[in-house]
């Protein structure tokens, strides 16, 4: 990692802290609730406010990157050239809405279609996940161990109930005898969060559908920098322009739940 | 609430900070784990260390209590006369050995049959919820709300992966249409921590299986005192001698989901 890049690590953490700053300082305020797409992906004024403040920022210390963001202020994004910033400035806004917790401010940064940073930062918990490809990924100043190999009837998989009952996504009958079969499962409405766990041990497999690149961008550098793996359903690597489903795990879980547990 | 309770109240508080800085310190012991049932029943040295302190403390300042505790280092309670004590050292095992967070002690005191104080504390986010019957729920100085309405289509719902897919204690067919309607589900891994979220707002429905009166004894008496219901799955009163189903909600949710979504 040369001095480009820590300076830049530098540069991103210093915003992540003033943007959780700029959260907490919200939750007094009226939120102005919209509706996007639909009644279950809430936005709020604060997303957008978030994602303005890191666009504004990173234009200001450097022109040439460009940003993919949730909220659309950044660039088009459709290819990985150059320096892209993907950044989701609150994932779990269903959490930052009703609970006022469980949410994080994720962001990869890519150079070339690699994953250089990743940071996905848990406000009201003070955890801030970070990683430098090939320096280690750490939990505030503690450095993550590297996974080590679960058996999936020890594993803890991260889970939630939309993909278990009849759906439009996937067939929610492949993950029967998964369920079944790992020692518990949860589920806590914010992909960045439930990627963080995977990368700290405190989970060893998360499945989440449709998600974009902003939900797994961050989650992608962490996890690979502790040695898990961040594919789709299929094992195959993902797009950072298009959408997936994901599949996150500890490495051996990942390869056994792909190879006996997923239709593929 | 005469003073009695209060003082009751004030012994309970300084036993539960004391127990929530054992375990804390446990930490970095290593943990020898034991399989009780089953190896999703894992129990720790730090859950019988924690409930003997609890037993020896009200042994100690109130000799004519009783306590019915998960370890079993209580008594052999089979009726509800005199003062109670019913308490979980951690409620959520799982967690706390794979997490080292997302676990909680709950602790409900039941005089002649009646819930009267409440505590459920949240260890390492350090969120301690309780309840005076009468006086209110609190999560640490801060009094809660009363349970506003809240209509099911905007209902965050906590419900384990276990009950939607075939299991041998509940029929999972009936939660689909429950998990199509609501805004979101979760799962957390902990009974006190989920009821004790109801009580807070920031889960408007729970539903499990099994349960033991240390699970949900401390919930009962916060949700109670913010003006939510904790019942079985017909709307029944909890036996606090038995192990039962349980549904916690806000109080709108509740009802609409006891009418038009279980099977009863």
């Amino acid at each position: 990692m040369d001095e480009k890049w820590h300076e830049i690590d530098t540069f991103a953490k210093k915003a992540i802290k003033e943007a959780g700053r700029k959260i907490v300082d919200s939750f007094d305020e009226v939120l102005k609730i919209q509706t996007k797409s639909n009644v279950n992906d809430l936005v709020t004024n604060m997303d957008k406010q978030i994602e303005k403040y890191f666009v504004e920022q990173i234009d200001k210390h450097y022109p040439d990157h460009r940003v993919l963001g949730e909220e659309g202020f950044g660039d088009q994004i459709q290819d990985m050239l150059g320096t892209v910033w993907i950044i989701d400035p609150i994932d779990g806004t269903m959490n930052f809405v009703h609970q006022q917790r469980n949410f994080a401010v994720s962001i990869g940064v890519f150079h070339e279609g690699e994953g250089k940073l990743g940071y996905i930062y848990d406000v009201v918990a003070d955890e801030l996940y970070h990683a430098q490809k090939g320096n280690g990924a750490f939990l505030n100043d503690e450095k993550l161990s590297p996974l080590k190999d679960v058996p999936i009837e020890e594993a803890i998989f991260s889970i939630n109930a939309t993909w278990l009952v009849p759906n439009r996504k996937v067939n929610h009958e492949q993950f029967i005898p998964l369920v079944h079969k790992v020692r518990g499962t949860r589920s806590y409405g914010s992909a960045a969060i439930e990627l963080a766990y995977i990368a700290a041990g405190r989970l060893d497999g998360y499945i989440s559908m449709r998600l974009s690149p902003w939900d797994f961008a961050g989650g992608k550098v962490l996890i690979e920098e502790v040695g898990g793996q961040l594919t789709d359903l299929n094992g195959e690597e993902l797009s950072m322009v298009n959408n997936s489903h994901i599949f996150a795990g500890n490495p051996a879980v990942h390869q056994k739940v792909l190879k006996d547990y997923l239709n593929n």
